[in-house]
């Protein structure tokens, strides 16, 4: 990465260098995608292939996926704890599919210091194994449920795909969420909470617009009953799953022994879901709002909402500056997280420049003649469309346009995916579809074997997700979910369509290439 | 762990057995000790020794210290990030000193899957060397200084000595600030604002007292210059570290070439320091606070400050949980996290041991006859003393009652700290006291020779610390800092004494066993 480059050309502002992009978002993706991620400051590489520093601009977007995150959490009374790192290598085999998922991506720790470890201990790449080996001495009764679990932790998967910044990555940092109940309908009911949560954090924060659905067998968690997820399309033509929740049934239960006695007294086993959000939203964030001037982040996850630059001369740098930090006192005191950059060594313009990269939405500009008419220049990052203001119209004016900005970005990215999504009847269509850098919508029962064959006839597409299905009768009542998730998310049964592969009863899904 | 057994007899309340502890704290701590910890489910062992899981309770209490530790780093402008778990053993190797004082602790990853890495990784133990390798990248130039960086993550240690929960485990969850600076002044002014923000947290949230000094030559940080730290001295007559800071002064930056552009254009090496709190605050907290009925938590440090216990009976059950949510509600008004214990299926004096045993700083009964007069009851968790008010006053006088607590756990364990402290005139006098479980105070100049002598003549004591030594005029300027720790915490050169073992120059230092 050019990140100490980039730090030169910093520093040699004043020799009128750029420190922009130099390729567009739609010539040349990948490369556009690697200089915004080092030249915004968002990460950089290390010595260790596939392990990125998180450096603190998008730490800090990390910080506040978290914060809205677990309030909301905490409001459904999951307790976060924290599980050891290192899993025996006995504990991980435990349930047999889970396993077989994870065994090819384990990072094994075999040594302490030069002794060598009498079992191997792996570097956790999800913790259900070591978890529920606590849980099952703790639940003994009823009474002891639902037991809400959740941990904010790193998660190391040495996977041999070649590594993408924040999409695919050896180590990430998530939340995972492990939860135990009584019976499969609270489990079930759990599921819809967990997926409206997501839906609030990706659409009103992160304002990317995705599919929730329900995953293919193929395509499911590896120990799960059911998978569900929020489904991304990036402008590459890949897809990307984001946050996700999984059904486990009693699966793990059974394999970890975990049971209880219900209120009659009878002995049961208890129904688990797991849930996970990672920093691999913070890559999806960068590359369905970033332009060629660099990152757009939107204002509700913006670790700095608005920037304010004084326009400094020698003769009225004092004034200018005290006009700067005014506005952001009465920015803070609307809770609008702004800072003034006073910095003298570097141009006007640069400062311009380097905030747009770092996609901050708002640039403030005050001048010594904006003084005189007691104005200021309100810039978007998203349109660059300017607005002069009066200065004690100023904190009512960047609330707006913060908030419509916010909008604004949502709306894209909703049009551009619907602008992305082609209807396909048959696996031709999907293939030609997927070709074309498309997702291709097509009705599908979701077996294994029917995707098997599309996988091999399109090109290597998959199915990204199923559109949710309407319970039976004895399962959870996602009726306050299908409230929750938005009208139309759950597709009722009497309008199930045909499989195109197979021609048996199949619900609307999305096939595409995977990230 | 006797967990399971702990939630077998919690099933079975009803048959009037009690979860309470079996020993006495000052007849056998260890056992006690280790019941705390179970029983007030703050922890539990896993199947992997001296690696333990920080349930819900315990990580409530760390989330709480974070939050107040990481508000206080963003005002000095410390910025969090995020750096990689694993780093290769080439990397570890290139401070010297560093990997001596490491190599006997780390735990190895060699394998991925089924490959043999070309490199092993360890392990974090602590990020110096990942760290330095990217900020040597980023410094360029006396404008990207000073960097402060922060990390809140999880690091291994694979020590052999015995474990003891929270005080030492081979992976435990901290912070570590690594800030670099331009001079040497300005880093040596941070460290006393970093000592003194560890001396807020510790007196002010944890209440307990310790000792601020700096470290001798055999007891500092691989790879320092001079540690500081703040160390506790524990009921069994141990003594253990708290947070620290370290001034690495050019150490580091020699060894990963971590050079700028002075505002002369000259090439110069950057000032380092490291910085850190770690989850072994919470068995300090639980071994000083503690007693014989189980844990006390410093109100300003309580995930729940007071518990509202419903006195309930089937004619007026109704009445009365309404009036005890109502005094939660009015308490939360007040911001004092408060939990109504409205469970029918255990009996309002199981409820009062659990929540005794849980530490809760203060209980607040109502029933129908407390309803009937308007008044409610509340019972402080440290001296069991209860008081009757009546419930228009009961918010006001909690806040009151929680305060008190708050000054009275501070000023307990500052009176334990002095007690422990015996002056000592010679090395027999330091063998006498540590033997008699007390710290002992005497002159001593911090070389590694003296050192030496005292652990081999007294029964094993080491220096736990010395007296801050007020700068000479080329050092920082510790006027600030010397305010902020508090009147007489530095001492004067011109008041130094001799040491009991050379008769050299010393200051006033604490010897004892550390755990």
């Amino acid at each position: 990465m050019s990140d100490g480059k980039n730090k030169k050309a910093a520093a040699a502002a004043e020799d009128k260098k750029t420190i922009g992009l130099t390729v567009k978002k739609s010539e040349d993706f990948s490369e556009w995608y690697t200089q915004v991620i080092a030249k915004a400051e968002l990460a950089d590489y290390t010595k260790v292939s596939g392990c990125l520093v998180l450096r603190p601009y998008a730490y800090a977007i990390w910080e506040k996926i978290v914060k809205e995150v677990d309030a909301r959490l905490k409001k459904m009374r999951v307790q976060n704890c924290y599980f050891p790192l290192l899993i025996p290598e006995s504990l991980l085999k435990k349930e047999e599919q889970h396993i077989q998922g994870f065994a090819p991506e384990v990072a094994w720790v075999t040594h302490a210091s030069d002794t060598k470890l009498d079992e191997r201990l792996a570097v956790r790449p999800t913790s259900e194994t070591i978890m529920y080996d606590s849980v099952s001495k703790w639940v003994r009764s009823w009474r002891d449920l639902p037991l809400k679990l959740n941990q904010w932790n790193n998660v190391v998967r040495w996977e041999f795909k070649h590594p993408t910044p924040f999409i695919r990555t050896r180590e990430f940092l998530w939340n995972e969420g492990h939860t135990a109940f009584a019976t499969k309908e609270e489990a079930e009911a759990e599921i819809g909470e967990i997926l409206s949560l997501w839906k609030d954090i990706t659409e009103n924060f992160l304002a990317v617009a995705g599919i929730t659905g329900q995953k293919s067998q193929s395509e499911k968690f590896a120990g799960a009953v059911a998978s569900y997820s929020i489904e991304f399309f990036l402008p590459n033509g890949r897809a990307a799953q984001g946050p996700d929740a999984h059904f486990d049934g009693q699966n793990f239960a059974k394999a970890f022994d975990i049971t209880f006695l219900n209120e009659k007294g009878e002995k049961d086993y208890v129904w688990q879901n797991t849930w996970a959000i990672t920093t691999r939203m913070i890559g999806i964030l960068a590359m369905v709002h970033g332009d060629d001037k660099g990152l757009v982040i939107p204002p509700n996850i913006a670790p700095v909402q608005i920037v304010i630059v004084p326009i400094l001369f020698e003769d009225s740098k004092k004034e200018v500056l005290a006009a700067a930090n005014k506005i952001r006192k009465e920015l803070e005191k609307e809770s609008i997280a702004a800072e003034v950059d006073g910095r003298e060594t570097y141009t006007a313009g640069w400062k311009f420049n380097e905030w747009e990269l770092k996609g901050v939405p708002v640039r403030i500009e005050i001048g010594p003649r904006d003084m005189q008419q007691k104005q200021a220049i309100i810039v978007r990052r998203d349109t660059s469309a300017k607005e002069t203001v009066k200065l004690e119209a100023v904190a009512a004016a960047a609330r707006k346009t913060l908030a419509e900005i916010q909008e604004s970005l949502y709306q894209k990215s909703k049009q551009q995916l619907e602008n992305s999504i082609v209807a396909a009847k048959n696996i031709g269509e999907i293939a030609t579809a997927v070709k074309s850098k498309k997702l291709a919508k097509a009705d599908f029962c979701g077996s294994a074997k029917c995707e098997a064959e599309v996988k091999e006839k399109a090109d290597g597409a998959t199915s990204r997700c199923m559109t949710l299905l309407e319970p039976k009768s004895t399962e959870a009542d996602w009726a306050q979910s299908s409230q929750r998730l938005g009208k139309g998310s759950i597709q009722k049964r009497e309008q199930m369509g045909k499989c195109v592969v197979c021609g048996k009863e199949g619900v609307a899904s999305w096939f595409g290439k995977a990230y």
